[in-house]
């Protein structure tokens, strides 16, 4: 038996810790199995019980007379450890660890979840958990969770897999799905993901063929690596990975911290990872359950407009669908002028805005019928969402029928089809989605699920980069802590960034002989100066080599009375850069998603408005101007009301070189503030910037 | 018998235009009210036919043998104005009219419109429509309505009222209200509001007692003015009143237009405009339905705090709740010290991080019954929100029943509870909410309605302002179009604002003897022109006198080579001001709301960022100072990062003394574009203004 095979079908499973007092959780387990009628061997062991709900239990999972596939240990905190040494000895395939107070809880709680890993390594357990609800495959009846939910009757089979890091929530998917009529095919819990993560339980589960795609309920991401080598091989599959995060506010992720465990990232940067890997993330909790369906259309649309045409029976409720629609980006299309030209023969109106509003004609079959077959019918068209109005709670003949028969009869290149019932008309949507028309119960999971299909946009393609050996060197050969600046510039060159013509000279140097292009900036050089505008250790706009030296003299004598610990190594004169905007670079190790870049425009406001893009390091040049799309801030150097343009490609570039130091570990962070971009076809030249190892 | 009665619960009904055929919508009124229990007289009108449905058809509303409170005219378009003249000489009340065609399609309905209101004023009916669905009454099961969803055997009475501009919307609301349990008392379909628009028809029903609140479903806003009245009233009498506004998006917008005829408005007015007059306006489409019961305890948490205190059995999805209520703005409080404390010695354990996390003391009835009742019974608790996991499906003794029983014994000075299931839990939904604790079907209505109770600030005072005559004199003297800046200048100076000294010369004047501060500014003065800037006509940063006269002669030089049809009237020397920072101020009459004032920050970016500030005007300086604080550009002038401050108060004041202007009809708009501002107690000056006479 493989580990996939034990981890959703085994044939033998121990519960370790079962209860006979059915109002315990322990004794969930198995009266799920038992009543979902799950038909491996069930093996309850508790020391202190013969019997356990008419099974015979026994002292240890070691007393067993059969191989354990997989295990759930549900014993306090304290007597895990030992119940795992027997599932190691009892070389156990699969075990899920219910309970917790480990990583989650405390300096205690992370020793004893290291103790757990060592000893699951060791044994090559695939280890859920600690804090897991354990595992619930629907197909072969394994219902071995303690979440409440299960208890239901209807255990239905589909075709995604559901991944959470909530134990709660794989009983409120199973539970809400049940209610809209969406079946999962197998739901997993992975609590502390201690040894094996989201990313790891979703690359096992990609090698079932029968699982057509995931859900995840997230609340942080603890192995980023891990989650995009499975996101990616998902996509390459044609198996969406549709992804709910909790955390997109400062509250929750407080909250994250101290209920996972987890550490606070930038929300911005979750995002981003999400999307480079290709995860569909969904804002409306409600989208979990209706976006499968939707995303199932992907390869329909393929080759087809991403624009959705909106039909309606209800002038109000189509304009409540074209709003919410626009507010998330979707581009709207009118009927096709052809279309429009032929329904008007056939006496069929239907307005003149992008609304096709059927009402004008009258609800009727035959109109309605008559225009979803045009509209999916005609080349032009990418989607067609219809927005049903009361008739489709008591009166479906009327505009139900004709949609489900129009789609019916329709082409085999025909576009796809979906249905927003306004009412409360479950029969009608059951009887839409049965014939392939997926429907949605609130107007914004509908719009969060039809934008994901109209973005759903291929990983950002893996960056093949390498750091020249002559970065690696510099980097190698520096002191650890912040480097100044002069070294800072050193490395960022190295990399190819263009710097102004720069100077360092002692600062009691003689400065007559230096041959310099005035304007000139001047800096004091010392790894304690991080805030040099604050110190008082920059002068800008030296217009001669008297002020120069004047300007240097000044600056030590203030620096020297007012932090008199501070070492100053260096002077370094600048000359002075021109260009028609500022911007920022940043590089960072992101708590969660690992190394980031960052791109903003310069200046306070930028700050203000929170207007910055970033995204997992490395980046290519076409991501890094994707990102510089996004800054507001740079609409001036786009050319807004006529301003001079500038070169957003080179920034781009700079973007893409700075991102490389990722690929050096020794590197903790790095920023430009700011590169100077010069106009359209100038440059851009750092004009400060600092780099902090390791 | 009285309007309102003749609206809601008339004896005598006409169906003009009823239909025998039950296929047709015109044959749905007269089915709905037989079926759900109407006990007035309905009498249809239809001359081909003797008997409809059973009951006698006459010819015109004229021979009906009774006097006629509520007509529904459902004949076509062109037959419209005949059945209301009939109406009109049978003295009837109340007309509600459903043909569509009219002020929404083009300007021959327009003109029948018109021919409508002018028939309805005469004979003084109180008419809905044209294009509305009817009227349905609860109460009097007066169920007079063409939408498909009043078939539903459901007709329960709640304590509501729907207002709705579309008439589809109305049977949405039935329906999943039906659905959720949820029941209104009355619907009202306004139609295109020719005549009585959605505030008069709410202040109509606010003479009925029975109706504790309204729910008003918008595409546009007809008449701000009654609209106001109404939503003011009604705050004042404690009934709230909720509003979901389609055409938050430019292309729902642009459907509007084409849809209902209305005019494009500013949404950002617009969302002003409701929040000023104490309209709640949900984003959520599902808080419609869950918002009365949860701002009905809007009395019981008047005296407590307004933050939310989040209780879980579930860590995730108490994770879920909190973010949603963050992004939204609502504080979260943790548990009260002394309750943790108390809580505590009782062996119950719920974390240290904001969220109430029970199930770390174990989902058990005792625990949840102590949790909630000591948290409510604090008095620093303001509302208490349960996220219940998985068990509130199937085991509602572990979480469900202790919060009802908690609540049950609660002294009368308790916090509210409010639930929210994270399964599909219709029983314990029910439960909960027959004890009165409102519950929600999604995590995002939830926090839409939560966000509604703890905001739920009063309407904005009405400003009590009057003009200055000799403002008014200026106003009325000036001609019209876009005044030149000195005229402008001279009646924004008469409203109190504060300009730089400034000097009007004739263009070939003798500068000589004219006493400047230097620096100053020089500007052509015409009301050609608009664009100074772009047109060089303006000169900044002048020196000296010597300056100052080639300044003038050249921009006169290069005006006269580029545009040598712009009259030159004077020459305007302004000296120079510094300040900290700049704003923009406008005023407008938007389409929608009519007057409103604006306040941005000056520069480019703000335009960029679309960061600005919008309320109907006149505003009062308190409320411009919120104008303000809403505004993230002006922090610098609030002192970030150590920056100088601005004297904002000055700026409100400013931005009070040109809303002024909404006072005086002949004004269209103003715009003064830059003030600056100056230190903190130092004022701002207006340094470039334009006002624009109808």
């Amino acid at each position: 038996m493989d580990r996939l095979q034990a981890l959703i079908s085994p044939r033998t499973v121990a519960l370790i810790g079962a209860s006979e007092n059915t109002n315990k959780l322990t004794a969930r387990p198995m009266s799920f199995l038992k009543s979902h009628g799950f038909t491996g061997d069930i093996f309850p062991v508790n020391p202190n019980h013969d019997m356990i709900n008419g099974s015979r239990a026994y002292k240890s999972v070691e007393d067993i007379p059969a191989k354990i596939d997989f295990a759930y240990i549900m014993v306090g905190t304290a007597h895990v450890i030992s119940a795992l040494e027997d599932c190691a000895r009892a070389k156990v395939k699969v075990v899920s660890i219910l309970a917790d107070g480990f990583s989650e809880k405390n300096e205690a709680g992370r020793r004893l979840q290291a103790k757990v890993v060592e000893i699951a390594k060791e044994a090559g357990i695939f280890l859920l958990g600690p804090n897991s609800m354990g595992v619930v495959d629907t197909r072969s009846r394994f219902s071995c969770t303690t979440n409440a939910a299960f208890r239901t009757g209807q255990l239905e089979s589909g075709r995604y897999a559901v991944i959470s890091q909530s134990g709660s929530l794989i009983g409120t998917l199973l539970s809400r799905g049940n209610e809209r009529g969406v079946n999962f095919c197998t739901y997993i819990s992975v609590g502390n993901e201690a040894c094996v993560g989201v990313g790891d339980i979703g690359s096992l589960l990609l090698n079932d063929n029968h699982i057509q795609g995931f859900i995840l309920f997230l609340e942080t991401v603890r192995d980023p690596t891990g989650l995009a080598q499975f996101a990616r091989r998902a996509f390459t599959e044609g198996k969406p990975v549709i992804a709910y995060m909790v955390g997109q506010s400062d509250e929750a992720q407080a909250l994250a911290v101290s209920h996972t465990g987890a550490m606070v990232g930038n929300i911005q940067a979750i995002k981003a990872y999400f999307k480079s890997v290709g995860i569909s993330q969904v804002e409306q909790f409600d989208a979990i359950l209706e976006a499968p369906a939707v995303l199932d259309l992907r390869n329909q649309i393929q080759k087809r407009s991403k624009k959705v045409t909106v039909v309606s029976t209800t002038g109000g409720g189509g304009a409540m669908v074209i709003d919410q629609l626009a507010l998330r980006g979707v581009e709207i299309a009118p009927c096709p002028e052809t279309v429009r030209a032929s329904l008007s023969a056939k006496n069929i109106s239907i307005g003149t805005s992008k609304l096709v509003d059927v009402t004008l004609a009258g609800t009727k079959y035959e109109v309605m019928k008559a225009v979803i077959s045009e509209i999916i019918e005609h080349e032009d068209t990418g989607i067609v969402l219809v927005a049903i109005g009361s008739s489709a709670q008591f009166n479906p003949d009327l505009a139900v029928s004709p949609i489900i028969d129009a789609v019916e009869m329709a082409s085999s290149k025909a576009a796809p089809v979906l249905g927003f019932p306004l009412p409360h008309a479950i029969s009608s949507m059951q009887k839409l989605e049965a014939s392939g028309v997926p429907t949605f119960r609130t107007v914004e999971s509908c719009a969060d699920c039809v934008s994901l299909l109209t973005r759903n946009s291929p990983p950002t393609p893996i960056v093949e980069q390498r750091l020249e050996p002559s970065s690696s060197a510099l980097i190698s050969s520096a002191n650890s802590g912040t480097l100044n600046e002069i070294e800072s510039s050193t490395i960022l060159r190295s990399l190819g960034l263009r710097y102004p013509n720069q100077y360092k000279v002692a600062t009691n140097a003689d400065l007559s002989s230096m041959r310099l292009k005035y304007p000139v900036v001047a800096k004091l050089v010392s790894r304690d100066l991080v805030h040099k505008t604050e110190m008082g250790a920059i002068r800008t706009d030296i217009q001669n080599k008297f002020e120069l030296k004047d300007a240097i003299s000044e600056m030590l004598e203030n620096l020297s009375k007012s932090h008199i610990d501070i070492k100053v190594d260096e002077v370094l004169v600048q000359e002075m850069e021109n260009g028609v905007g500022e911007a920022l670079i940043g590089f960072t190790r992101d708590p969660v998603v690992g190394p980031i870049v960052t791109v903003a425009a310069g200046g306070i406001l930028a700050e203000v408005y929170k207007d910055y893009s970033v995204h997992p390091a490395p980046v290519s040049i076409e991501t890094a101007q994707q990102m510089i799309q996004n800054i507001l801030g740079f609409e001036p150097m786009r050319g807004y009301r006529g301003m001079p343009k500038g070169d957003l490609d080179a920034l781009a570039k700079c973007i893409s070189l700075v991102s490389k130091l990722a690929l050096n570990s020794d590197i903790a962070e790095a920023e430009i503030n700011p590169i100077i971009v010069k106009r359209e076809g100038c440059g851009a030249t750092c004009v400060d910037a600092l780099v902090r190892k390791y």
